[in-house]
This record gives structure tokens, sequence and C-alpha cells, in this order.
């Protein structure tokens, strides 16, 4: 679905929370393979039997990925992604965990070119007790409203 | 393979290069199938070619997660991967672009924990062109060498 | 995204189209390893060069299963999918064909079930060329506006 | 293999069956990765937890899918594929279950052209409790026998 | 399919061929994926321009895999697959290759165990010249037919 | 990574340990979908548990496919593999076993070209009990240091 939205239209602290999805064992045999990273945390389940968190955690990208994947759906042609920053990887996520991910308007910031300006939301990615397992700050750039003449 | 290293190891400045992974045709297909992004970008060549670019792109979590993919095979179990600082898009990858990962030792910064610090490495996603796709700013967790008694 | 609708809020005649996708030689790949169907026909390039159509064409259940995904997004938690009629392979899909997916209220019946009735929209999916390649009626079970009282 | 077979040389009422496929959470998660068909029903197991099936269930498509791919193996060149009518979802299927497909031939009907006819085969997936839970009519349009000079 | 025959009843010199397949970038991408070898002959199309085969290669336990997944489809419960012998990667396979795979009879031997015996058969995978690719020993170990009292 | 290593250099006897694997569900999911094996032994889990080993078993050519993808890592380019004798599938691997591999150098043999040799390396892939599940020696066709003048 496409929605135009200039940068005034988002109100800062909105937040919208997607539908939920249950992260498998097959997302992570579909991960390491998709990205070679095979280390024994994501795929030796004996070895992590002997760590701390027992079991085989996710990794990071995976989640991080399947969290921006799922926030998708509306597109916003007035905006461009820029990047992130302040990714953090706060909980380990186990096969059989649920995420949702909730995106709240952090604030705008000026843009080097005066008809853009920044859009920073905040992407917080739970678990299904609530808890934050990563977030993260997405930078738009987007289109400022043109004065009306 | 297991490399034990201390914070006070890593010399500041100092670079790595992986090796090469051509990004296909498939590797999208699989990404969107990954995250549910199916945003047209990446998954519809009839509408692409009616934009500037002209072609399909790789999702950015895509070579995100495929760069730092490239860069393991080396576990320091004096570390902990925190997250990600100033992660940017800085260029498209297209299908049959092929890329390399450059890493490089940034800086240390102290922690709140005196017994380690936080590693920052620079990691740099070239394509064939030598050409920055993606940056981004790698932080790790690491013990600092223990004082000799 | 979840929107309530009662059968009588369906409009006949009332028609809503998708963004469109590539089916890629991964698709084909990926399909027939998921169903086991790996005739000729889908995987053996060399072969269908000799067949009138010369080259490999998507597996009809592949692209009935994609059209039907591509319809998603949408939930209606009043209604509940009975089946497909008259589901036709009208034109092959080739490798790099973009389709899209028409979905057209064609007519509501009465069920035995007197508070619900069957809506059937017609789905037809498209290639770049306005095409019809794969048609079907969908029927779904919905709920029926209550009497106010 | 190739079995080439007229249209005569279908007995109404003959039935064939398949092996069987245990249908897994892998098979969900590449179908909705292949549909992109992510709804909570298939992927989000919190969510169903709290329904009345209390599970995950596979797609529709996807055991559609399998099932037809199940009764591949034996190609009949005289004949081909038309379309399916009464596609109809008769019961859920869940991780776990094991499906096999049962193939009955129904009849025949006539066709515009002379020298063909209409093949229809009742397919009927079951569960591992003798359970149909698809069931569809496959139409194939086959040469009838030349008549003997 | 289930065909019982015992030892006796393979002669020795007979062959049969299997349909064909076309190796896709596709299907690399996934046995990289599978197994986690991302040596750059089969993922850096870059490097691989600067070799003598000038492209991607197939891996070897990709056509292996393959070669003997499309022997499947007849299964025989009087043997029991004991191994291989000298497998050999004659030609390389590159990705638009059509492989196809003939098996023939090479001779029996003798068991420890009397009521059993050593089915050898050659399995040698082809290209569309018509070149074997893979050649192979397959071992089977089947009963001998019992003597009729 | 790579390692320059001549024919004389590997010693009789050394032999090196890869790090482990879990093979899962969804593996043999893949490998089914790759390789078009979709014998009940592997799929069918309410037939295998009927059968003497209860479960469903894992591919040969998987655990073989995945055990030769875990020594991979270092590359010698002084090194060509020729080939695997006396593979040998000794016990089968379960869902939820682990695997690693112990690489073994056994000998070395002339070769006609006078400049080089073949190396001779014992691959043995174990489950999480030690036992070898999969044994094969692999060739590698070396050179031999050149002489110093």
């Amino acid at each position: 679905m496409i929605i135009e939205k200039y940068l005034e239209e988002y109100e800062i602290g909105a937040s919208r929370m997607t539908a939920g999805r249950t992260i498998t064992e097959a997302d992570i045999v579909l991960h390491a393979g998709q990205t070679g990273d095979f280390y024994p945390h994501h795929v030796d389940a004996q070895w992590c039997a002997t760590q701390p968190f027992k079991q085989r955690i996710a990794h990071g990208t995976l989640v991080f990925s399947v969290g921006i994947g799922m926030t998708t759906g509306v597109m916003n042609p007035r905006g461009m992604s820029y990047g992130y920053d302040r990714l953090r990887f706060i909980k380990p996520v186990f096969i059989g965990d649920t995420v949702r991910v909730r995106t709240t308007v952090k604030e705008t910031r000026p843009h080097k070119t005066p008809s853009h300006g920044m859009l920073v939301e905040l992407v917080e990615i739970l678990n299904q007790n609530d808890q934050v397992v990563i977030a993260c700050e997405h930078l738009t750039i987007m289109e400022r409203k043109p004065a009306e003449s």
C-alpha cells in the first residue's frame, strides 16, 4: 500500500505495532545458510547446552532483518531510508520465541537540503514477554511539505 | 577457529579483508522470503525498470547480514557483540555485484565495568568497483588483559 | 492489518490490484523442492528448448500460491476461506515474467447457516502484458451484518 | 517415467495412493517465504495458542501444492492439465501431520475438440487419521484413442 | 513405487537413464547455504572470471547429491545402501548445465552373510554434451533369492 | 583463509577436528527439496515410527555434504580435490544429532605426473556420542615441493 506523507505529518510520540511472528529453528538454519554464519551459538545445540543460555540463539542479524521486514507493508514515496543508529542486541532470542515490532516517532532533525528533514523512529523488537530484545533508531530522509503559494 | 585476544591486543588502524561473494537473484528471493519484505524495489523487475536505478536492488538488511556473516570464522571468547552504530546504506547493490568486507580497528573506549572496554571496528562492505556500499561501526565489549601479579 | 467487514459491505464489481512480483528461476527451484515436482517442464532447460514453449515454465501451483499470497495483508475476522472454484491455468508463466493480482467481487450466495453467506471473488493473476495467466473464484464464508435491534 | 495413455484407457473408479509426507514447521516457514503469506495463523505460535485450533496451521496453498506434487512421477504426454474444480479446505493440517494423496478417476466429459476429452479425477489429501483435509477435482484434456483404420 | 528384487534379478550390464535437470545459480546458493562451503569457486563470480574456468562451478557435493537424488523413485526393500567407491569429479558443472544420470549394473560380490550379496552399480552423471562429470560405484547389500524348498 | 602447503608438508597421522553442527528437521526438508529424494525414511514420520529406527533419518548425501562443508575454511592453492574412496554410511543420523568432522592425514601416493602426488585423508563424521556415522577417504592431487637449486 502507498501512503504519501511529508515530514511534518509524523507526530512525535505516535507509535504502531506489528502482528507477531515466531522465530523457528528453520529460520536460524536458513539465516546461517544465507549469511554463512555457522557459529556454534546458532547451530550447535550440544555445545549450547554447556553455555549459560543452555540453547541455540537466533543470529542478531536474523532478528534485526525479520523485525525490519515485519514493519514493511506501507510505502511512503516521500521518504528514503538512510540508515540505523544505536542498534543494540539487548536480549537473546530463542527458538520458539514470538516477536512483534513497535515503531515510535522519536524526533525530526534538519537536513542539509532545506526541502528535506531527517525522521528518527525508535524501532523496538519485543518478545512474547514484552521484553525489548533489539532496539535501534531508523533514520529516513523525508520531504518537507511544500509551502503553499 | 578460536583466537583469544584482549582489548589491548587490537591495534588501532589494523584492517583485514574477507574473500568475495556475489549477490544473486536467489539471495534476494530468499531474503524476501525470510523477512517478508516484498517491496517492489527488490522483487518487481518490471516496476524497477521504470525507476532511476533501472533494476532490482538487494535489501539493505540482506547485504548487511551477508557482510557481517562474511566476517565470521574466528571466535574470540574474550569479546561479546554489543551492537552497531552509524549503519549507513551508501550505494545500492544489484544482482551480480560481488561484495567483500573490510574491518578496521577504529578505537577503544572505556566501559562502566573497569575490567572491560569497548572495541570499535569500522566495517565497510565494498562492491567489485571498490566502492563502499554499506558502512557501520561494530561495538564489542572486550575483556582487558588482567594485570600480572 | 485487520479490517472487519460483513458480507453486505462487499460491493459487487469492486476490484483491487496488488503490486507486482517477478517470478524467478529461484522461485521455481524452491517450489520444485517444496513440492517434489521435478517435471522437466520446470527444471530441464535443455528438454524445454525442444518443446513449443522453448523454455522452462513455472509450476501452476507456484503461480497460484504466489498469487494468493500476494492478496494477503488485510485480515477480515468475519470471513473464513472455504475453497476455490474454476481454477484455470490459462497461459504459461516464464522465468522473468512479472505478475500482479486483480480481485473482483463477483457475487454473494446464501449459506445453509442463515447468519452467514458465501462471498465469491474472481481472482485473476496477470502478467506484464496484462494477460490473465491464472483465474479462479475464491469462496469465503462471511458473517452477515447482525440486524440492529 | 513416461506412460502413454489415452482417455479411454482410464477406468472410472480406479484409484491410486501416494506414499506419505510429514508437513513440518520448515515447510510452513518456506511456504510463507515463497508466497509472502505471513498471516498469524501460520507464523505466530503465541497468537495461535489463543485460538480454537491452539497451534499454527499449514497454508491451504502449501498442502495443496505438496499434495499435487506428491502425485507427480509418471508423465502422460497424451494429457495436458486444464485446471481444478471444487478445491475445498476441509480440515486444518498441523505441524507434524503426515499426508498422503488418493487420486480416483471420476468421469470423462466431451471436449469441443472431438479428438480430445476431459478427464476428471478426484484428488483427496488425507492425514494420518485417514481424514480428508483437502479435496479437489483435477481436469486434464486427454487425447482420445485414434480410430484404427 | 516399491519393486522387490533379489540380487540374482539384477542383470550385469543393464542400465537405466533418468530425466534431466538443469543446475541453476539458485542450486549453488542453496547448497552453499546448506553446507557452509562458500569457497570463491562457487560464490564469487568476479574471482572466477580471473580463473581458467572463467565462471562459478557447482560444488562436487551438490552435483553428487542431486545426481543420487535423481535416481530415487523406486524403492527395493530387499536392499540397503552400503556406500560409494571411486567417487570422482571428472569435469566441472557450470550454471545452466543440464545433468542426467545413467546407472549400470556392474557386478555382484559375495557378502560375509551368505544370505546376502553386494550389488555394485556404476553411477555416471552426464552433462548436456554426454560427458561424464561425476562417476562413482554404488554398493548395495542385497538379499539373495531364498532357495525354494 | 589461504595457506599454501606442498605434499611433503602434510604429516602422516596429523588430525584436526571441526566445531559441531546440529542436524535439524529443516536440513532434511531442504535437502529433500534440493535433491528430490523424498523417500519415506527421510520425510514420513508416521511410516518411520513403524520401522526399526522409529524416526526419520538424515539423507546420507546430506550428512556427507554438510560434513565436507564443515571442513572448508582454509584453501590450499597447491591442491585439487580428486575424489573420494570408501564412502561408508555407518550409523544413521537423526534429527537433533550434532556432528563434528575429524580429518586425519592417512598417506601419500605417487602420481603419474612426477611433480605431484596424491594426498589421502581419512574423513570421519562423528555424532555427539563420538560414534563415526560416515567415513571416507578424500583424495587430493598436491604439488610436490620444488627441488631447491
